[in-house]
């Protein structure tokens, strides 16, 4: 399988114009190659959101598109997760928009008709971890420094219901308990011990694996495999899709806490701190 | 544990005289052996699947039959699972019947009040696979040219979701998305490591270990075993009783289309071909 | 994190007067150990469960308390689990009564805001293993002589829905459907590789690596952990809060028969020859 830029497809991808941090990068005739790259650290702002959905939308529709590998092109960061500073000093109604930008990306990519896979070629805690879970396949670069999981309570906040239900749908019960009260963030082995990645290759293979991984997913017909993932991801879906104002409402109110936005502030100052 | 011809048990098992391809062997005053004799791949037809609920439902009400160990006499296979001729080239009326027998065969398996072992001495693809699955225990013949798996997608159709359900209590959520969804076949060590069986023996230890495991299940008091065996499967078993007949019109319509019966069809060369 | 008797702690545990058999021994300034010393293993009697559950509610509503290490000070044993003298020979309304106590115990661990971490330093038995699967993490003493699990079954009787739905949340639905149906007592090395218990470590080091857990626990804010275990949990909790007159019923008309009374009795004077 060669890469071969999008730009090259001529006229297929001109619904693309316009979307500058994620770059589509056309495997073969069935499939893409998304590569997040929004500097430092692809960090889920609104508008990248925006954009990410608007892609996926398009390639969804696109039918001789049928599997999407995600990855990064940033060093070291498949992907920061949900970007504060959409959330912090914003008002309720700026909030609002992020999180229903959230939860259209999760309902698109956990309800994909594409083969997704993840190539998580570095970090990927909270939001970008919740964004390699949607995928069908999860290869991690086995590097010690990186890590994955839902860290959320370590910030003082809560990961909603569907972040959770996504999480036990591929650890289970017990280690997304545990997981989620400690704001775990896993290495990869550790990652691979409990099933939140399905294999572990070194750095340089991580592209690689996951497009020879695609070809054995594209083997399998289409229409079975599209039946089958529905049956599997509906009932969770359609969890959030019958209350996602309430989960909105929910999250604002939240949010917008002067608690929570303390510790925010505090978060962010530490991240400002470090970097100098 | 002695096996005993249930021949040598005067009267008692003439409720299954005219059944020919399930043997019924006594092992003990409270056990069975079902061997399914049906050459050359035990093949899960509308006529055996009658017959097998025939034998299962007088074995049932037997009060001193408490345990039922489950094999083949055919070689290399335990189950080939459905028996296609029933699907392909038949009437919508014909294809109701059949899978209204393969619900029975389920309803009537994963809520049997006996004790079920699976000895699985061969391979065991779609059909059997979930045969076995509906088994408290399986021991496999530890024979790396044997696969148990449901392979659906593979042959471009769905495993319905009482077969998803059935996987998922067996090994959890996320390995039942990746098996169906790619329609693996799983080598018996494989198998064993996501807990599709509960153990490997040699290929001659199959039987012996059976009738061993099945002394220790014997020695726990009926009534609370069952009861417990009930109150685990119970809501599974209900989500097919409430709506048999609607998964019986899906079945019927979906296997009816055109394009599956050309998949179903491309299948049977492709068997007949490798035969030859 | 040093030991301090409660009563060092000046008038803040008068509340614990009366208690006799659960001695409350502070760590630091946020957390306790509760040591079972109900000589000689435990049992988990209406009167032990009505001190039990009247410490937890104080010290749920002490703010100060926010993380609780239940273990034993009984040697071998951490719980016997329920004291079957409450449900051999009493009254259907002795039997009510403490089948409601048990209820309580459960709910008010398993729904407990404070971080608990079972110490288990002995064998734990039924009722004993329910107490530790309640709590949010178990580290049990690797002494191949002591076991853990819901052996119901094994005395005729019948594991009640809520600690089957604990036994699955914490092992899933495999595991528990065959612990449950053989009443499997599980050896410290099995029940860790089944996910029954967190960790091992040599019986000396049980209390300190608990306390050491404790630590890692709490630097989590309270607010976010709480909220995210409520999640995790309450769909569980609710089930029996909605049913929990009919589980008393459905409790006093199982244990009162005449079956279920001789099982006990046979169980009790198999204890006693043991015991001489």
């Amino acid at each position: 399988m060669n890469y071969i830029n999008a730009g090259d497809r001529s006229g297929c991808l001109s619904f693309l114009s316009g979307i500058t941090n994620l770059s589509l990068i056309q495997c073969d005739l069935s499939c893409f190659l998304a590569q997040q790259s929004l500097p430092p650290v692809n960090s889920l702002s609104l508008e990248f959101l925006t954009d990410v959905c608007i892609a996926l939308e398009k390639l969804e529709m696109d039918k001789s598109c049928r599997g999407l590998v995600v990855t990064s092109s940033q060093p070291k960061v498949f992907s920061a997760g949900l970007d504060i500073l959409d959330m912090y000093g914003k008002s309720p109604e700026h909030c609002a928009e992020f999180w229903k930008a959230v939860q259209e990306m999760w309902l698109k990519f956990y309800g994909s008709n594409m083969i997704t896979i993840a190539a998580v070629n570095g970090s990927s805690p909270a939001g970008g971890c919740l964004l390699s879970m949607t995928c069908d396949y999860r290869i991690m670069a086995d590097n010690p420094r990186y890590s994955i999981g839902l860290n959320e309570t370590k910030l003082g906040i809560v990961a909603p219901f569907w972040f959770k239900d996504t999480m036990v749908n591929t650890v289970g019960h017990r280690a997304t308990e545990m997981a989620l009260q400690l704001g775990l963030l896993y290495s990869p082995a550790e990652a691979l011990k409990i099933g939140l990645v399905d294999q572990l290759v070194h750095e340089d293979q991580v592209l690689t694996t996951a497009t020879e991984t695609m070809t054995k997913w594209l083997a399998i017909p289409d229409h079975a495999r599209q039946l089958t993932k529905s049956m599997m991801r509906k009932p969770t879906i359609d969890k959030l899709a019958a209350n996602r104002e309430a989960d909105v409402n929910n999250f604002v109110k939240f949010i917008t806490k002067d608690s929570i936005q303390k510790s925010l502030g505090m978060y962010l100052e530490m991240l400002k701190r470090r970097k100098a």
